[in-house]
């Protein structure tokens, strides 16, 4: 039996500790035995009080220690812990595994998702990636992993941060294109939930064709009468910029095909 | 009874083919009687042969005329039509009403969705953004969008370009980040499928959430250590300009609020 302890108590934290308690009914070779946080309050819902303890001298010997707190957290906690050479790994994809404290064995447990407090998600679809220091390790968090996902990756620390700012384009930058896309319909009075259908079949089309193939629009058929019809129907100059730039960026790779 | 001629043969008048005739086994109210194109081949997998033309001579008499068109060829269709006083109606989202022809009675009937040729989608979740010249013709065009979609809507001309500036935020340029990550995890040797299952939350979130309420990240919690070692890793100008632009604009949207 292999015994994970969790150290914190937000949104990644609350869903692997969801996630723990579903394999738990069909595998019993995983047990979260304990979970760390400074706000029990917070975990009551989840958990039963004798699991969550908030006093460092309280931990339980454990197979792994998962941080998920948040990056900045990651160097002062895995200092903090009162015990040396055991397995310690982190949740963050922008975070070096260097930062964990030298005292203990390091590792990387990165679910690379997005997660909300208000919505629940399927964590057997979401990709973990993996890195630890030695084979015995590695196993280890391979054990844990493929008990809660079906989609586990052995990924280096540059591989990783690679990963970490290519989520950046396709989760925030993108999410921010939806609030422009927002912007727009608010000033001229239009139902922003018009476009949603046709968010949500962007982003399924990526998983049957790649990018290149679901290219479509004005920039990509260079439809120069479009782009400086919209250009002048933008009043903003930061939407102006950003219709700019994009558009040009897709010329170029339309180019190079 | 009211009878439907479709002008063309390309992506979206295919969709629209199988959205009238999946329409057609419950409502006997809506018939397809015919479709033009110049390349009668092209829709012989679709339609019976008697109901193509590529005559303008044939085109029998009808209550709608749809041009599914590309934008380019509509004024030109338009005025090639072989009647007048009838009501034609384009499907663009980017060409102004008064780009068909005089002579017959103008309306938009624009599906605002991304089509690919080998995509099926459900057309009764895509919204309908309808306008004409009279209530008459818009009763017509509403009980034809009505027989196959459960989303539709009166749009006039400024907003109907407000929406398709805005698809092109949400659509073409997301589809476009969607690339430089793909470009940024080739360049690392990671599998892009890695990232897949985030694309389809970032977007299923906007469903529940509002952009502002789904937004994460460096920028949006101003991790300026994190931010500047994105730009660092970055290798590409194209790509590291993107970054630089679209954080600007995601942190001035912060002190906003």
């Amino acid at each position: 039996m292999t015994k994970v302890t969790l150290i914190g108590s937000g949104n990644v934290a609350q869903h692997l500790i969801r996630a723990f308690k579903n394999q738990a009914v069909l595998n019993s070779e995983i047990e979260l035995i304990q979970v760390y946080t400074r706000k029990p309050e917070s975990l009551l819902h989840l958990l039963d009080s004798g699991k969550i303890t908030n006093d460092w001298d309280n931990l339980e010997e454990s197979d792994v220690y998962i941080l998920a707190v948040s990056d900045d957290a990651i160097a002062t906690v895995s200092s903090q812990l009162p015990f040396k050479n055991r397995l310690v790994v982190h949740t963050s994809g922008g975070v070096a595994l260097a930062s964990l404290n030298d005292k203990n064995r390091k590792g990387i447990f990165y679910p690379l998702q997005t997660f909300s407090k208000n919505k629940l998600v399927d964590f057997t679809t979401i990709p973990i990636c993996l890195e630890a220091q030695n084979e015995n390790d590695y196993q280890i968090l391979e054990q844990l992993a493929k008990s809660i996902s079906n989609s586990v990756f052995s990924i280096d620390s540059d591989q990783r941060k690679a990963l970490h700012v290519a989520a950046v384009f396709v989760n925030n930058f993108t999410n921010h294109l939806y609030q422009i896309g927002q912007e727009i319909c608010l000033e001229h009075h239009v139902p922003f939930d018009i476009l949603k259908p046709l968010i949500l079949e962007t982003a399924q089309k990526i998983i049957a064709l790649s990018p290149q193939e679901a290219q479509t629009g004005p920039a990509k058929r260079n439809d120069t009468g479009t782009l400086e019809a919209h250009q002048l129907f933008l009043t903003n100059e930061n939407q102006k910029n950003i219709y700019t730039i994009l558009t040009q960026s897709i010329q170029s790779n339309a180019k190079k095909l």
